[in-house]
């Protein structure tokens, strides 16, 4: 200290300066702080490619390598990286290795990736699909759950217009705005209920008004309020042997209202006998700044309606006794969101919760009660939809057109599919092992008549190359083997075999065993080696293969996880390991 | 500067000293220096995946982003990137952008890549393949170029143990360490250098030894050196109508030599009778720190022989009249590299000058020429010898086992080959264009003939689901539907309708014609969305795909130009157009 204290203070003003000025310099442009020299990266050389006389005049592909990078130092860089000679993209240099821009990896590659929080630091999360595969947890069974359905909800999806008021089935928009009933969806839906109710626990049922057991028991009465102008009596019902609520109500009241209440669940049900017009309405408190939304349920056909925060459903006359189960968070939505496109508007509305219900008109109620679920109502609403509406050929015809693809002529509305027909298989069985009603097995028996018939006389079935036969999704001309529908189409024939047993399940067992041989054979048509192809439209038009996309292709390993629970073939193992790896990035060897 | 120059020589110390612990701070431990914040980085949503009924239940996949990211800042830093679930890589984040490093990309994705020198700076340069296309010059004539070929170089080849004396063409060890004759490598040698005939330059020829024109014309007599108790004479001969060199030489002695002192090219050519066992001699400068190596040519059938620096090739007794032209250079390499395993071993050795040739025994010698190349030798070597080797069933056997891979029966010594076949009449057809030699023609109309027999009986043929004829590379059981094999044997055929006419050619025209039907059919099964299937065992084994390797996806390529100009089907077009897409990262699209 004493040498600098004998500095002058023009020379320390001119040290200060310096220093100030370094400060500065190394502020705006100091370089990297060291690291420690990034080693050779990792490179195997380019695998030994043996060369042969077919192969291209690179007789020994010089392959590019990154032989040269490792002398450089451990700076950090931008460095232009020029891809196939197209087009170059900034990408950063540190050492021997280049890293390159997940925007563009991303978009080349159709790869995923974010940045995410785990244990309470960042990490970049890579996935080469979007797609997961669910563990089967038991040898599928008939009676047990269908796939990997219990994931699945059908009423949600934006295609699905609203839940019928009339049939209790969702209506589809997926290839017309209108709206159709398309029975792969109403399975579907049925299918997805079933397993739900096998998979998760019984709900908490809350029970509102049941108007005695006709005991003189008067438990079970809601708290009702009943205007002017209107009546609301306990009465009994000879036919049901119970109690029930009559009222009585001008259509320009008020409305008779029963407390309810409920901020937890929100499926209602009750039973309900009109002798008028007349409707059951819903009141509902919304996250929607807590608007009140009502829920109309009229006797009329009108399948939906939105006016202003009425929505309204047609239910029918009801002139005898019903039970109606809606879902009312599903109704809620799909009034708020309704349009006159393809799809349900998007909306953020949910109901927080059910303030009372309203009757007017004329007629009867009982056993009012909201609930979590009610898995079984939407099973067998599905079910019956399916024994009402089969068709004298045992088919349950697609009333609209569907125009696969360029190429294929358009099937005109009017036709069976394939997978309408195993699914509907699927769902009619479980339905009969569960109530041993015949109508069931036979609806779902009468459901193979049209895999035996080609698609020129509105059958399902297609001949790929004389050889083998194929249940057609999508009967079109030419055909188009669509995979993941032919392989539920044999689920079906599968599930109905089985159960009807060997006499009457004969044909099933035929149809089930050819089909099977088919897939066997032409399932390695569908494998690109990195990924699934959708159809065989490439072999068949003579055009690029329409590949799948990552939820196809998850389906595709769904289903033949399914079929090799059942059928002990190897190729069902080899080709569930492979189609899984291909998820992972892995693919086939090239030779 | 006032106010600074009161302040006190302490105050300026401290000053100081808190600006040198600036300094030092940012020295040390200094942040990136600023950089505009990165606008969010150009990433368009997932594309709106429609969903459907069948898809899995993942019905809106919630597809992975990285919205999150651009809000960060601008900071460089280490990333973990969790690969799949799988493993962690060590990735960049600067600001909204990972970057992902290339040593693991190149792995992953099995893509290429480099740091390149370009216009004084350095690059990245990244390619999704190894191999390029050639550009097709001009439609295809069965006299013009060969598809790609005037840029393959069979001989060089590893897999070619050497170029036999006897035979003057390769033998092949690709599937047989002892060593073959495979008719297929024979016509790709005569089809490369017939092709580079038509595309290179006249090649400049030094000539050494003419032994005069017989008119007393002493020109053309090179610098012999005679020892003692051998002679060398000038005669006439009779046969050839010139004059030719006459030498008689004991083993044991040094042997006549001649001068040749040439460093710049190296096919060495020379008319040979011999008249007792005898050698023909070569001395060669080498990179091999200036060591002298000797190839010798001597009368005996062995094939090739390495001691020391001494390389032997028998070339027969010679009896009669013959040019020998021998590549020097591979001569030399295919010694020094000689093996008893399938592949030439490696080696950097060169030619560097020609220094002389040495005659022994008893014979007689003429145009002694070195020049660049001699296509046309090796091109009329190749033609010949399939002349000679064809046997009574229009077939070149092929005598060694080929096992394609598991699931397929072996291939017994003496199969045919339709790749064989058709490459066979690819150099016939243009041996008889250049000579009108009726034989050449004929053999390759007799080549059709295991074209209409099955694998059974040792044909060619096989048929794909009953329906198309596919003519087999590997005519193996089940059969294998090699593609780029089929495709060269169409060629063969079309070179050989076109040339033979209407009448001679009426056979290969109806195979071709046929085969082309089942190419244009079967093509797609070939196509996986982002690169092309060497063979179709996936179908007929039930297995993975055998995806083709970049450079056989370009051999499809070419052959698929090839086809598509002299058949204008709008599928050739259409296939080599994304075909080659796929070269540059392209792929088909997903449903």
């Amino acid at each position: 200290m004493r040498c600098l204290a004998r500095l002058s203070s023009k020379a320390l003003l001119v040290l200060c300066s310096l220093l100030a000025l370094l400060s500065l310099l190394l502020w705006t442009r100091c370089p990297q702080h060291p690291q420690p020299p990034a080693g050779p990266p990792e490179r195997p050389g380019i695998p030994g490619i043996p060369d042969s006389e077919e192969a291209s005049p690179q007789d020994a592909p010089r392959a590019p390598g990154m032989a040269g990078m490792a002398a450089a130092g451990p700076r950090y860089e931008e460095i232009d990286c020029v891809i196939n000679e197209e087009q170059t993209v900034k990408g950063r240099r540190e050492g021997g290795e280049v890293f390159l821009p997940f925007s563009w990896v991303e978009k080349y590659f159709q790869v995923y990736g974010r940045i995410a929080q785990a244990d309470g630091a960042e990490r970049f999360e890579f996935s080469h699909s979007y797609s997961k595969v669910y563990a089967q947890r038991a040898p599928y069974r008939p009676d047990g759950v269908f796939m990997s359905f219990e994931g699945y909800n059908v009423e949600l999806r934006d295609r699905v217009k609203c839940i019928s008021g009339l049939e209790g089935v969702p209506l589809s928009t997926q290839w017309g705005p209108q709206g159709y009933f398309y029975p792969i969806q109403i399975a579907q839906y049925g299918l997805s209920h079933y397993s739900k109710n096998l998979t998760e626990k019984p709900p908490h049922v809350e029970v509102y008004e049941t108007a005695g057991d006709g005991n003189g028991n008067r438990n079970g009465n809601g708290e009702w309020t009943v205007p002017k102008g209107c009546s609301l009596t306990t009465v009994w019902d000879k036919s049901r042997l119970t109690g029930v609520k009559q009222f009585s109500c001008p259509e320009s009241s008020e409305g008779v209202s029963l407390e309810l209440n409920n901020g937890r669940d929100f499926i209602l049900s009750f039973d309900l006998k009109l002798q008028s017009n007349g409707s059951v309405s819903v009141v509902l408190e919304t996250t929607e700044r807590n608007q009140l939304f009502t829920v109309h349920y009229v006797s009329s056909t009108q399948l939906i309606a939105l006016r202003d925060r009425d929505i309204f459903y047609g239910i029918g006359a009801r002139g005898s006794w019903s039970t109606l189960t809606r879902d009312l968070l599903t109704d809620l939505r799909k009034g708020v969101g309704l349009s006159n496109t393809k799809a349900v508007k998007q909306t953020k509305i949910m109901p927080k919760r059910v303030l009372r219900l309203v009757a007017k008109g004329r007629g009867f109620l009982d056993n009012v009660t909201i609930s979590a679920t009610a898995h079984m109502a939407a099973f067998f609403a599905a079910s019956r939809w399916l024994l009402r509406n089969q068709d004298e050929r045992g088919g349950w015809p697609i009333m609209v057109t569907r125009k696969l693809g360029e190429g294929f002529k358009s099937l005109d509305p009017g036709w069976y599919s394939a997978m309408a027909q195993g699914q509907a298989m699927s769902t009619l069985v479980r339905a009969y092992q569960l109530t041993k009603e015949p109508a069931f097995l036979g609806a779902a028996l009468r459901a193979t008549a049209p895999f035996k018939l080609p698609a020129e006389q509105r059958g399902v079935k297609a001949v790929f190359m004389n050889r083998h036969d194929w249940y057609e999704e999508y009967p079109t001309t030419p055909s188009s083997f669509v995979l993941n529908g032919f392989m539920y189409s044999l689920i079906g024939l599968y599930d109905l075999k089985e159960t009807a047993g060997e006499k009457l399940g004969r044909e099933a067992r035929l149809l089930y065993e050819r089909g099977m041989e088919s897939l066997k054979a032409m399932l390695p048509l569908f494998d690109t080696g990195s990924g699934s192809i959708y159809d065989l439209r490439h072999f068949m038009l003579g055009t690029a293969p329409n590949l799948a996309r990552w939820d196809y292709h998850t389906t595709h390993i769904n289903q033949l996880q399914l079929l090799g629970s059942i059928d002990d073939a190897p190729v069902f193992k080899e080709f569930v390991k492979r189609w899984k790896s291909y998820l992972r990035g892995g693919r086939a060897k090239h030779n």
